[in-house]
């Protein structure tokens, strides 16, 4: 692996699972791995979640890390070449890139969009930008349009609470289950990036074509995601009937891409709750946190023995470590 | 040792205080014990000494530290039961602490008190559900009510600095001196919390019933500390009369427990100087830091020859190894 | 080496570039000389750079290391001596140096000049106290007189850049070449310290002394060094009789001495361009970033092919790392 940016880094979905989960099972196995190298975490928005699970990740493969928070540090960088630099920007992403690259061996970025203009984040020009000035493997730690470390997260959360034989006649037999994974939008009262849906739709999406699940996505008119993400996905307006035999019910608020950045729905009536997913095959719940209660997901749900969220966030290492260990070995 | 809250976490004082002072002289004899095990330090509050000190005693262990800054990164979380979370707190404690404890072996966790609603804090929620959720041994970097880490660190210190022989018909024996410890009330410009002489008044009642020493509390009316603190404490509004015969003085403002969170007293009456210490036995000055030079503590004592605070400061680095390593001990 | 805050903590030149070529051509071959020390940075403003090559230096040496933001800790040190801390600033600094110190074995500090009061500026007074009272050694991150890390790298890649053979009748002779260097003046819209420049300046000064290179200043007038920075340099108000010929061209604004911390001269006379640099020796260009692009210089030189400043940049490890290395050295 050379970049980590989209499931297209990825070929084999089922492979690469299985070696997150074993690292999982040995964390320290390649402890000599990333000796003596250094990762860089960027962050130019904030994280908990990311940041803690990347850095675990990088020091179980014995690497040194430095965290580096261009958010609050008053570093506005400017990304637009051609423009006279007297305004507020004090860098310009050609520099601060390339320097970062010169001290790392591995970069991370993260970056959300300004949900205002919606041509410039589907573009990924920060992003795309970044990695080629930097000039070193960089890692998404979320763009504006995707989560591939969450994604990648979920997908190893989803397998791991799939039952690999089934009792047919009374004997255990290696059977691969296919279950239904169900994408529904919920409410929220930020405006929030697409950059999660849009990742787990199109890893899901790949999944998919590669056997080892059914996808289907729900949300209210107006929230259609881009259609790059979800080629193959079953679309469906009727959340009751979208969540009818689910096995993974992955909750998520989105704004707008149609009206983008928008909220169009208020109101609790697409909250998942126990009642609503009475007509799934007891569905595990799954939400990439930090999750408003009772919000976006009943209380109920959170803290039912059908959640998913605490095992997946924990999972976050593996999908950080695994990305980590494939880029290493590439180096 | 499961977890590190109050001395009620600590059987033997006396013991303890060896223990630290062995990690003192021999700083590095434990770097295995930690390898591969990740300490999480989340501040929900700013720290010099308590960041710097637990991070250094971690790493003379050898474990991983990671830092989480939650003040700084405007993650503001929720800690009530059945809210509708529509507002400013962007993720519940069940969620943050439990995500954290995935990461690592051991928390530690600094928060301090609204001051403005004692039963809240008295009833130390955020922290008690913090240890709770995240199902991992915690330690208080300070919390609303207790410090306990610099507590340890002021027993430390003041046996370190407690003679331990003395000169009997000229030959030196061995007899465990019983110094007089007195805590006074200083003045300040803003409402500090109780923490500090809570946590040192519990520490020194409880090496008061060991034989460790004797300790005396003086501040003015209506700076009463909560009365589960100071049993067996001799108490009183006379300050010459405690300092009296004193060989520590450990300086500290805090703001009213009984008006709560308010500040009755103004001017330096209170404030210890040179004059006021020579009713003591030429006592050893004792401050948490950090300290308002002239207001709460004259300069002539604090750079003279028999101030500890330095030297105090310095300890808080053992105090936090031996706490570290007791848990480690009990993984 | 017991301290690094000027040029006249080095003797030989020549001799510590020498030795930083081979840190760079061999970064972990002292990884035990710094095992179990530790390096405190504690930044007082804010850093790029600084932070990650002089974080990354002391990882390749073994070292641990702990990173302060004051800054934005909201943590306002005195630094006056004899006043009643009453007011905004929480601690002085003789308890916070001595308590750094007391955590590490090797500080570094950054504080930037306030360019309000010039004597209070260059008498170093923040820096001075922090190393008097740290009792250890401290390497200055940025002071309000002087970069001295970056005044090093300067020089390593300078002389890095500059061949030690010439071709002389068509044999390959070893012959130390004296290349140009000429410090010019820029054109910004903030006023920015003279750090930089006087440290450069001092450096350069001290490597013509020592029959290095040679050392040309030009600026506009009003913006004349402290002469103090300045010894033996040849000054010039006239840019291109300044670039003439030159090697080497370090860019860099800075606002007056003479009328402390004014902007003297707008406009973008001064800027650096390829049509200026045709009088030099093909020079390579230098800048110690960040660099507001086509105010300070244009794109076309930061960009072409003579442009050294990424390698500059990268440079910083290499420096800082033969810096820590001769403290840890004489500790």
């Amino acid at each position: 692996m050379k970049n980590f940016f989209s499931v297209a880094d990825v070929d084999n979905l089922s492979t690469i699972v299985q070696e997150a989960l074993e690292l999982k099972a040995n964390p320290n196995a390649f402890r000599s791995l990333g000796q003596y190298k250094m990762l860089g975490l960027v962050f130019l928005n904030p994280s908990l979640r990311t940041r803690l699970s990347t850095q675990k990740a990088a020091l179980n493969l014995g690497m040194d890390v430095m965290v580096m928070n261009m958010d609050k540090d008053g570093w506005a960088l400017e990304t637009r070449d051609g423009v006279v630099m007297d305004g507020t920007t004090v860098e310009h992403i050609r520099e601060a890139a390339a320097v970062m690259g010169e001290y790392c061996a591995i970069l991370g970025l993260r970056s959300f969009p300004s949900l205002k203009d919606r041509k410039e984040d589907y573009s990924e020009d920060l992003f795309n930008k970044f990695s080629s000035y930097c000039k070193k493997p960089l890692i998404s730690l979320e763009s504006a349009t995707r989560h591939p470390l969450q994604s990648l997260t979920d997908l190893i959360t989803i397998l791991e609470n799939t039952p690999s034989t089934q009792e047919v006649d009374g004997q255990s037999v290696s059977v691969r289950a296919k279950p239904k994974v169900v994408l529904t939008w919920a409410p929220h009262v930020k405006a929030l990036p697409q950059a999660v849906p849009n990742s787990f739709a199109e890893w899901m999406c790949k999944a998919q074509e590669q056997g080892l699940l059914d996808f289907t996505i729900t949300h209210p008119a107006g929230y259609e995601l881009d259609e790059q993400f979800t080629q193959g996905a079953t679309i469906t307006g009727n959340q009751n009937e979208a969540l009818s035999n689910a096995d993974f019910v992955y909750v998520k608020n989105w704004s707008s891409y149609q009206e983008y950045g928008k909220i169009l729905v208020t109101g609790r009536e697409w909250m998942p709750t126990p009642e609503k997913l009475k007509v799934t095959n007891r569905a595990k719940i799954m939400h990439c946190l930090p999750v408003r209660r009772d919000l976006e997901l009943s209380s109920a749900l959170l803290d039912g023995p059908d959640s998913l969220v605490i095992q997946e966030a924990s999972n976050r290492v593996w999908a950080a470590q695994v990305v980590l260990k494939r880029i290493l070995e590439n180096l």
